[in-house]
């Protein structure tokens, strides 16, 4: 066995609030290089810690840094990428019997420099470490106990999934269901290791069989899936926003011409629609974190509109976007027009459309949100059956 | 300038009290490795700490670890010992302009693991740094602004030494002056380092000839120092306690058979003495820490005494040590007799006397701690003038 803690709880927060006290951030190399050092030490204590509690339980273990595995990254301090896992080291403890205690989050640049994976990166540690190990399964255990059609906070009658497909696993991530981290799925999926979502509060003394029945398995086996459920889940992104750019002269790079200034503020876009043109001029509409809204919105109207000639610029503050994932929407025709019509029904209107080959998304007014999360998850059959 | 820092206050205690209340201490060589892979990220947060502190200031600055430089130690973990330090790495940071911020108190081993160089070894750490890079000072910052006659606490006239020699501080560390910890002092002395014990409260702007005159120059350069007096300091140990097995058959290996038992059971034993024996029978006195008596008495009582075949083991729980340290005390005489008629005109009764080339120790009732100090301070003329 192989554990790949991530730091204590609040610690990475602590370690770098430490950091901002001392300074203001400095977007230089050197500086995230020292943010690599120090927040790095909060896995390496968690991981000493546990090595010391599982020896009192009689069990041999040895923890291990990232460099000294070495997990080999590239040099993208705060979000580096994993390159190579030397499993030598690890192989030799486990043939002498020993648990590993890799820390999570980390790893070594080809210079010798600590590099951190950016947040969440535990998860990508784990899968990372077991696809080196070519183990059976990594177990990522959370706060949530598996994954859920939907979010139970909104839909008490949702379901466990006791499997999930890791292409429906990874819409549900980016589409902001937060159980995984999305790059640890993206790693899982290039490397084929089997990942089953846990409780933390699984009894430890639970065994293999019954493990085996517990979380949510994300499996890359589609044919038994295939049976199944033609929607496996609705996923939803709360807190965004909407800003349509209006009367564009339709022209090639309009969407880079309006996309490029907002990437180069920093601001995340989403969901992207370009509205067939009428009398040479077209709709633009794209999604934001309402925390970027104002700032979208101002660079759009200073700059934007004015140099590309646009008629105006405007934007709903508080939309939201809801999802139906599926990896069987590829072989039934008609689901997205079953979402549409439940929506209808329900006095939903839509603001916009985005699909994929296993996911439809709409946005919708935020406060419809809880209504067509519910609306859906009984229209495709997903509550559980008492 | 390369720095070498320590844990941020109470780092280190919090770390290893998170291990305690874990698990008991387990005394293994895994456990002591896990315990150095905990604590060895306190130092390693703070130089990160650091570095972005001095970047924030304009100054560039890049943190190592310990194992970064590397700094090679053997596999004692948590009381690892220094081999060799590879200063290229180092120095070619220098080189280009950067100042280096290196990790105290830890090291890689041959294998790889993390090792710290137990308490204190901070110090160390920055002193054979300082030998590896052959700086021309090593300057210590620490709580006090230099060695001092004798603790100022204690008597208010104390004086701050500007030089003091490296066997002085030797014995004045070893001696219960908390200033500095002793294996720095070895390791200076082994390299010829200059170190220069300054307030870690001095103004960060000072400059170097400003600094030259602050703290305690610890010197090589004996011929200076000749000329002055013949004692440099006075040092005390509180807490100690003395136990004298009595009426002991005087055979060779006595000392053995005492001290063996009390050394295996992890108790230090400070001064020693053996007195002339009478009848064939010997009197045999040692001193221990007070935290450490009752366990000592015991096992002297039920197992050393009636083996040995000795009369009997008697105890003072509560004396204390007190040295003159000069030297020029080589050279002259009757400093001894100076200390002895001083302490006679006190009323003081001293119970144990140990003597070295360079200082004289007497054990005497804990009680008279003080007024012996100060007494002796004011006869070997150490009193600030005013």
């Amino acid at each position: 066995m192989v554990v790949v803690p991530s730091a204590m709880s609040g610690e990475t927060n602590r370690l770098l609030g430490l950091a901002s006290e001392l300074a203001p951030a400095q977007p230089q190399n050197s500086y995230y290089r020292e943010l690599d050092m120090l927040a790095a030490t909060g896995e390496q204590a968690s991981s000493a810690l546990l090595a010391i509690a599982l020896q009192a339980e009689g069990m041999p273990s040895v923890s291990y840094a990232g460099w000294q595995v070495p997990v080999r990254t590239d040099s993208s301090y705060t979000k580096a990428r994993i390159e190579a896992i030397d499993d030598q080291r690890v192989r030799a403890d486990l043939d002498a019997g020993r648990v590993v205690i890799v820390t999570g989050f980390q790893g070594i640049d080809p210079a010798g420099n600590i590099t951190t994976l950016g947040r969440g990166g535990s998860d990508t540690s784990a899968v990372a470490m077991a696809a080196a190990l070519k183990a059976s399964e990594c177990l990522i255990y959370t706060d949530v106990d598996g994954v859920y059609t939907t979010d139970p906070r909104v839909v008490p009658a949702a379901r466990r999934l006791s499997t999930v497909s890791f292409e429906e696993m990874l819409e549900m991530a980016s589409l902001g269901s937060k159980v995984l981290q999305i790059r640890s799925v993206e790693f899982a999926g290039k490397y084929k290791v089997p990942m089953r979502v846990l409780s933390s509060f699984t009894p430890w003394d639970m065994d293999l069989a019954e493990e085996a029945q517990s979380g949510t398995l994300i499996t890359f086996e589609e044919d038994e899936k295939m049976e199944k459920a033609v929607v496996s889940g609705i996923a939803f992104n709360r807190g965004e926003a909407k800003i349509s750019v209006l009367g564009v002269p339709d022209t090639p790079g309009i969407a880079y011409r309006i996309l490029g200034p907002v990437a180069e503020a920093n601001i995340e876009v989403d969901v992207i629609l370009q509205n067939i043109s009428k009398d040479g001029l077209a709709d633009f509409s794209f999604t934001v974190s309402q925390g970027d809204y104002q700032r979208a919105m101002d660079l759009l109207q200073s700059k934007v509109v004015p140099e590309l000639g646009a008629k105006e610029a405007v934007g709903d503050p508080s939309i939201c976007k809801v999802s139906i994932v599926g990896i069987g929407m590829r072989s039934h025709a008609g689901v997205a027009s079953t979402m549409f019509r439940t929506l209808s029904e329900e006095g939903i209107n839509i603001q916009m459309i985005s699909t994929s080959e296993i996911k439809t998304s709409v946005v919708i007014d935020e406060k419809y949100l809880e209504l067509a999360v519910r609306a859906l998850h009984t229209a495709f059959g997903l509550d559980k059956s008492e």
